[in-house]
């Protein structure tokens, strides 16, 4: 596997070795072995169309704290401004010996694109509405520590279905995983045609939804990528899909909630359960560092 | 000592301990010991909300000199931009294993509101028109070289001292080591309540202020954190308060000035004196290196 | 030699100095060795006045390679916005102990001024319409690998002479080492003074000029120099001056084209032909990294 574009690329077996490798790392640097150099020699390159604090943040220091040379690109200082074509860019940076590619794009199958043109390891982090595969694997490493297992599990997606790029990432990877995925939102958020997902249920109803899952993951409300005003006010989907007390109060007691961030605060969650008992939200963003690391030690060994 | 916030924080025994440092850090490096690992396998996370050459640019060196993997977020390409809270971004930093937040923010309180939510060390790199602490401490280890002693010194500010972190921070500092302060500028640029500062002298003719003083500090006129037209214009402000010949001919023989940078040429210093025999202002950003390094190392081992 | 500023610094001598570091580094990094110490302790400031992808990257890669601490510099983000003059804003940079400045500049002249100024190696990574010596070198080791030698080779460069920086360094250079250099453009896109250049030819028409040449270099059509409406419509350049199969056909058997990049696709060269099996302009990219390090390296032992 030389590079990480799609969910699809994931297999069972292949899932828990880079668990392995997420929690060898995880241990050790919990363990003060915060230095690798399992990288070392190796260049990151991460040229970043969209803008990102959390997944470059945590794309650059794993690579750092692997040994690696890290180079961003910004489309607003690059040659994307030149005119230059997503192909000519990307073959410049292999030019110039990039043993990773990190790669974020506002156009769906952009990082797959370019994956068949360069020797580079290339790695999706996020393209258009279409998968975010290092995200889903976080999502995925957080659920089993804190389940011990994903087969069986009810997981509940709420919000933004159609437009989330985690959402696609999720569903497909905890699928094969062997959850049960349960999907909630207004009738205008929710995929046409939602069959090719074999889901449990739909629900247009937060709180029938809620009651039996496993796990609830919110979605990010993406207002950028919202052609329609769906709703008249943020409220309302405030009051009908976001979390707030009276529902935390309605999850089986062992439910978890998570969110890939960053929160709408009184949006999908209300502010006071953020960062609350039943969140995972921060557990989320501390093991996306060690799921990135062990990423690039996983295509750089297979 | 978890974090510099302010330099309340900084006793005449820290002042020291951390001078010791410096000065060590400095006299290795000046005999060719330019790569140390004392921050190996430590993160310094850079947020910086404002516009920053020298400050960051110092922070970010003084961490990788030190073997720290320095990771920089502007809030231009940021999660800021998509609303998110300062203190969500910070938690998320955290998540992601900082070992040191080093932060610029527009907002007085910002470095010290995060420092509680966090375990990773904060660095406060100036926030709003409240604090600015590294440049105090670069400013005095300056001085200290220079004169040998900071106690018994006379000081003068001149400016905006109303709007001017460095001013706030230099005060209250030189103060604790027993040096005399006194200010001077235009009375719509003095703070009103003066008093609290326990000054020597407040002056609003720059002429009578600078004759009998040992050290004297311009402070840059940041027109952005104007909000009324103080001057008719600019060149009013240096006619009355620019360092110019005439006025480096009143002062004691063995003198000094200083500037945080950058000077606006014309403005606060007539241009030719900027660099002139009397300015340590090269001085100050050449220590500002190796004082950002001792303020790491300083936290690191308290 | 303390600064590359300009390929009139380059003697015979020197440049095949630079070229053996060149293959020596780029040799043993095709064998493996891809880290190195040779910087190690070393800074490299790049401040960049313009935008730039390969340039900026390729430096900063090197440096990285070569062990150095590198620290970007944007106008967008730094003092500059604050009005600081490029000569305090380098001032500042060489007070932080910068071992090396990378400096692009929309002016030229700029990194000539600076380098005057500060002890510092200063490298010019572009300066205005004047010189860009290190993309002269890395097309002069490129053919070198290529042909073989470069005295007496045949070397075209076709399109907008007059604004170009590259053309200028590269006709400087290649002439010094005995190459024979024609130019070809519309009328508006030569130099007045031609004469100084001792240039072979001067053509108008491709077709005419292309025939007998070994090397073809077409140059980026920079929109955003052009001061005037050279032509109704970039096809019309496209055809009198871009590359296209059928004047690939009436090139000699064994001739390369080059482009500095990044190409706009359908003007300069039409698109299927970028990378075709006459195009150097992945090459010139790859020697681009080992030619910066070898930069350095020969900057730091001289």
């Amino acid at each position: 596997m030389k590079d990480l574009i799609s969910v699809n690329q994931i297999n069972e077996k292949s899932f828990y070795e880079i668990y392995e490798i997420f929690k060898d790392y995880k241990n050790k640097y919990k363990n003060g072995e915060t230095k690798f150099s399992d990288l070392r020699g190796y260049s990151v390159l991460l040229p970043f169309f969209e803008n990102s604090t959390r997944t470059r943040t945590s794309f650059e220091l794993a690579g750092k704290i692997l040994g690696a040379d890290t180079i961003n690109i910004s489309s607003s200082s690059s040659s994307v401004k030149k005119g230059e074509t997503l192909y000519d860019t990307i073959k410049t940076l292999e030019a110039m010996q990039s043993d990773f590619i990190v790669i974020r794009h506002y156009m769906s199958g952009a990082a797959a694109l370019i994956a068949k043109q360069v020797k580079s390891h290339v790695i999706n982090a996020g393209d258009g509405a279409n998968e975010h595969p290092s995200q889903a694997l976080l999502d995925a490493f957080t659920i089993l520590e804190e389940k011990g297992k994903i087969e069986g599990l009810n997981i509940l997606l709420v919000g933004d279905i159609l437009h989330s790029r985690v959402a696609r990432s999720d569903i497909k990877l905890f699928k094969k995983l062997g959850a049960k995925i349960s999907i909630c939102g207004p009738q205008t958020m929710l995929p046409r045609h939602i069959d090719v997902f074999e889901l449990e249920d739909i629900y247009t109803d937060l709180d029938s939804a809620i009651k039996d899952k496993d796990v609830v993951i919110f979605l990010r409300i993406q207002l950028e990528r919202q052609s329609k005003p769906f709703f008249s006010t943020l409220n309302e989907y405030s009051i009908k899909y976001g979390l707030n007390q009276n529902r935390i109060n309605m999850l089986k007691e062992d439910a978890v909630i998570m969110h890939p961030g960053p929160v709408n605060r009184g949006v999908e969650i209300e502010s006071e359960l953020v960062y609350g008992n039943r969140s995972l939200i921060l557990e989320q963003v501390e093991n996306g560092l060690f799921t990135r690391m062990a990423i690039y030690k996983f295509l750089l060994s297979n």
